[in-house]
């Protein structure tokens, strides 16, 4: 089929046409770069060769910062042949061969005013015909300087795509696929969910007041099971069809920027799926940590606990830690069903780098999500967050180190000035510290080391971060019991975490659902629980949380209040950048002020059951005397006097913004 | 009786005499500086006058770095006086009067080449006669170099003195002091420790393996009650009579250096006792914090919540704490009966630092511990540090920040390049978050996150202090509960948690008795429980500590445990400043070690009670494989081959330096 549209000059309709039939023949890596080529093709009169099984990145783009591109090239005995490429300004540096005969790796060089097109790389070997690929540099949509990231002004809806609302069942179950069951009963099957599915909510979400959207990894994971997770990748430029395709992906963003909110991305740097393609053809010996086991195996693949990681990811800081068990974090496989990537082999290094540009670009990304960040070399992800920055200066990377300890999120925050010199160009961490002490705040007797003190104290320890408005907080995700079953179904609790940590100096993820009390209480921890379908995704669901239809009145409720806090945050100048002053917890109270301005917030967290008066006069320094305030929540005013009755356990959100 | 002594020339002898007598007129501050006047009184013809009640420091030295000198003056009305002084060298820069008309402050330069001596200053007034006091410079005993401080080459030895040894019963009680009360069978009286008591068993101490003793404050106490406990001091210039004499000060610590061993004076910045000889005529209406409450309730001085401390000290750090909550604690007195110093009125502020320069200098000190570290104003007390150091660049001074939070042991220790910029100039802090995961670590089960593993990322936080050498190590101290105790009386624990921390790069420091298994088990953490006498310190005790008499087995056994892994300690390089290297538990067994060269120390932590093979394969980047070892407690010699056999539970340490 290939060799029929090498042979023929065909229109514009024509090449379409065929490019589109390509696709089931060349299964994963053509079909989105040659869509987009549409857009430019009319400039354009070269007709597109496609002999080559295939060259990555899908395309690229000029006027980059970095004038490099490595192309990663794969052909049967595709390094038996030499390159070559005419197009101005492009020049080929060097041309690498692998460990495997069915690489190569293509340095160029595209200088500063090479233009927008298309070229071919032509592959040649003496007494055979030429292997020719058309590859095309594309031009930016916009300036670099305008991929902003997110901060502490944005609330960011965490979604599991496959449990979140399906939007299309005709892509429910793909043939082909190596998982193709359908089982909203089985919380580890998939369950229909996709992009289109949140594409049609994005007014909801809109209207609770969030201003991103955080989705787990869309990328296609053809895995034999557990594939709706995302997190075991089989092909790093292609969208899961049972998710969608790379067009519902690029309106999911676009129809976001509409709604002036952004899209953040879930990548993957440090394991893919063992059901990647390479890894029935590794390019090089050592592409993957501990691929000789891997190999000699790989008929039979039975897991070896001696190449799983031992997850002891201090041994990243520790100065005493041994090389052997340094070497069982990093190089160990996260799981038995993915390999982990080696970083430390340069050519993987820029492939995944510039994958994550590719992204960027394509999707107009708002922002990354890395997983398990301590994990992967660590010296590969400075360099891989660096790259990006440096091509994007306000975009935004979040890293996930879950600890508790906050001497590691400092650790990876970019300008921690770290003691062993590591700087991670890494702008947002996890907060997995404050979880821990929110919950026992909450959730402890009040004493002189417990309860609020836990709170205030661990906001404290703020004092040690390079930059706290860019951590990223939040009360639970995709791998955490949720906030409401940690806090024993108590919706007052999860209303006092929430409303506390929506009012700190904090960038803010909430995961879906948290605003209608879902939980994973049956079973607190698991993974089917925890990702529970969000009801009224799914036509025939008898409970809507998107129009309320049988929603009881505390999720009702709940949904308000959700909608309330976050609305006012969105607007709210003294939350985004304001100054913060808290006072020690006293008598079951703790007290903290944000302030810009002439806007003041008051967050007042009240543990005690029965009515108390709360002298105003310790607050005095605040400057609020005499002022009218307003509850968020209820709307009601009153002016700020000598103290307040504070008649129930909970939270109150007051603030000087009347209107 | 001043007036006599004043009128007549007296021979060297006679004036010696004369001294002597003054101090029962003039109670507490001459004796001190007088005696040492003997040194020098040969070599100059002035005749001392005395004719002022108090001129502090008591005297001073030729040939600091810093040329300053301010000296307090306090006598009935001195301020309506002028000053002179004729002496090659020294000049008057100012002299401040105070709120009090008691008080003068004068500064002097004492310029470069001022040669030791005596020498009058006058206070005139017009029509009266003039008041002349002699005030001498002495010649400093060995250069500032040779102050050497502690370091992690030094196991402490901590001692409450009232508790450890009754030397002198002559002074157990002392009339016209405030507590005359002596009573053993009270844990809040004293009971008869004192200096000479320490002098007498420093044999007992050396041959143990210490090098350095930090005894709690023996200055004077002059309080109505709890005096033993030295916090309250009432003259910074006087040791307390109960305890012995300033020449039995500094005979211990000439003893002591004879040894090769030193001295560790704790110091008090933050609080004075309520009946310090300031508190009745106090010279600056903000000489004490929150001074105005106590002067109007003077006379019947009750206590007020207000006034006290609010023991917040992460206000310290905390970039949102509010303005009232920082003053709540740094100015809050910590205890009714201790007023806290003002160390932001810069008269008290060089008062406090001269008065521990002078203490060094007098006694030639090893070391400072500085109690309540994070109290007084941390400014102050970075200028104190930085003074001292200034003075004594190879000194050490320990503050207490009593916090499991490794971030603020980390805040207050020198080079730690805080991100507000705060430098403490403070070589050593203490190491409380180490106390929590050792006692957790030894009392867990072992599971993913706890037991063993507590330990091994608790150390893993050295890797954010600027130096963790020489932070200090302690399993409990004269505020805590002791280590015995809190294992639950279980021996085999309380050693494998002294073993683990004698092994650590740290500085050390035990309290005494902890080798004879003493606790407060009957009523846990009860201070004079913890503070109980040391068997043998009382000549009528019928257990003897010090000789063996009437110890059980296990005490002997836990003794003798102290004395061979601290004396191994006391001369390896590898414990002292050794590379350390330690791996992940596994399987109940944690193994850590220390290289230096050809020798190296392995620490093996067996929680198994059944006997179990440990696998040595894992650690072979250490190098050991076919070397002979020794177990320093057994004496025990093998082979480092393929494994070994852990037969019981517990703690072992294998050195490679065989003799």
């Amino acid at each position: 089929m290939k060799a029929y549209f090498k042979s023929q000059r065909k229109t514009k309709q024509f090449v379409l046409i065929g490019l589109l039939s390509v696709f089931t023949f060349n299964t994963s890596c053509k079909e989105q770069s040659d869509i987009n080529a549409e857009d430019t093709v009319e400039n354009f009169s070269l007709v597109d060769k496609n002999d080559i099984n295939r060259v990555e990145p899908l395309n690229w783009w000029v006027d980059f910062k970095d004038s490099t591109l490595q192309l990663l090239v794969h052909h049967p005995k595709i390094s038996e042949r030499t390159t070559e490429i005419s197009y101005q300004g492009v020049s080929i540096e060097k041309v690498h061969q692998a460990d495997s005969p069915n690489y190569l790796f293509i340095d160029l060089n595209i200088s500063e005013n090479t233009k927008a097109g298309k070229f071919n790389i032509t592959f040649k070997k003496e007494g055979k015909d030429d292997l020719i690929q058309t590859y095309e540099l594309k031009s930016r949509i916009k300036p670099a300087k305008e991929y902003l990231g997110f901060d502490s002004s944005d609330a960011i809806f965490l979604i599991t795509p496959d449990r979140f609302a399906n939007g299309d069942e005709s892509n429910d179950i793909v043939e082909g696929l190596n998982e193709t069951k359908i089982d909203r009963t089985d919380g580890y099957a998939r369950h229909g969910g996709d992009i289109r599915g949140i594409i049609n909510k994005i007014d909801y979400i809109h209207d609770l007041g969030y201003t991103c959207i955080w989705s787990t990894p869309v990328l296609i994971n053809d895995m034999h099971q557990g594939s709706y997770h995302g997190y075991a990748i089989t092909d790093y430029n292609k969208v899961d069809p049972r998710f969608g395709t790379l067009e519902d992906y690029k309106e999911l963003s676009s129809k976001l920027q509409e709604k002036g909110m952004s899209l953040i991305m879930d990548q993957v740097a440090n394991h893919c799926g063992l059901e990647h393609w390479w890894m029935k053809d590794l390019p090089f010996k050592d592409w993957v940590n501990n691929q000789k086991n891997y190999e000699d195996n790989i008929n039979n693949w039975t897991w070896d606990k001696n190449i799983g990681s031992n997850h002891r990811r201090t041994t990243n800081q520790d100065l005493y830690a041994s090389k052997s068990d340094k070497n069982g974090n990093a190089d160990g496989w996260f799981v038995s069903a993915m390999p982990d990537l080696n970083q430390r082999n340069p050519f993987m290094a820029k492939y995944i780098i510039q994958n994550s540009i590719w992204w960027i670009e394509t999707i107009e990304l708002g922002g990354i999500r890395q997983d398990t960040y301590p994990y992967p070399d660590k010296n590969f992800m400075a360099d891989w967050a660096g790259a990006i920055m440096n091509e994007y200066p306000n975009f935004s990377i979040v890293g996930e180190e879950w600890s508790y300890n906050p001497l590691l999120v400092a650790y990876w925050q970019t300008g921690n000035n770290n003691k062993d010199g590591y700087e991670s160009n890494l702008k947002s961490t996890m907060d997995f510290p404050m979880i821990k002490f929110i919950k026992e705040g909450l959730n402890e007797e009040e004493s002189w080391d417990k309860g609020l003190i836990k709170m205030y104290e661990g906001l404290a320890n703020d004092f040690n971060y390079a930059n706290p408005n860019d951590i990223m907080i939040f009360m639970d995700n995709h791998d955490k019991s949720r906030v409401f079953t940690e806090f024993d179904e108590n919706i007052t609790k999860t209303k006092m975490a929430m409303s506390y940590m929506l009012c700190l100096p904090r960038t803010a993820q909430v995961y879906y659902g948290t605003e209608i009390l879902m939980n994973d209480t049956e079973k607190p921890g698991d993974h089917g629980l925890i990702r529970t379908d969000f009801p009224g995704g799914w036509p025939d669901d008898k409970v809507n949380a998107f129009n309320g239809d049988g929603l009881t009145d505390e999720q009702k409720d709940m949904q308000s209040f959700m909608k309330k806090v976050l609305n006012y945050r969105k607007h709210s100048k003294a939350i985004h950048k304001g100054k913060t002053v808290h006072f020690v917890p006293q008598g079951g109270v703790y007290v903290l002020f944000r302030v810009f301005e002439d806007e003041t917030v008051v967050h007042i967290i009240n543990k005690n059951e029965k009515p108390i008066i709360l002298d105003l006069d310790r607050f005095e320094e605040v400057g609020l005397k005499g002022k009218p305030v307003k509850n968020i929540v209820t709307d009601y005013q009153f002016l700020w006097g000598d103290n307040i009755n504070l008649k129930e356990k909970g939270s109150i959100i007051l603030t000087t913004k009347l209107n």
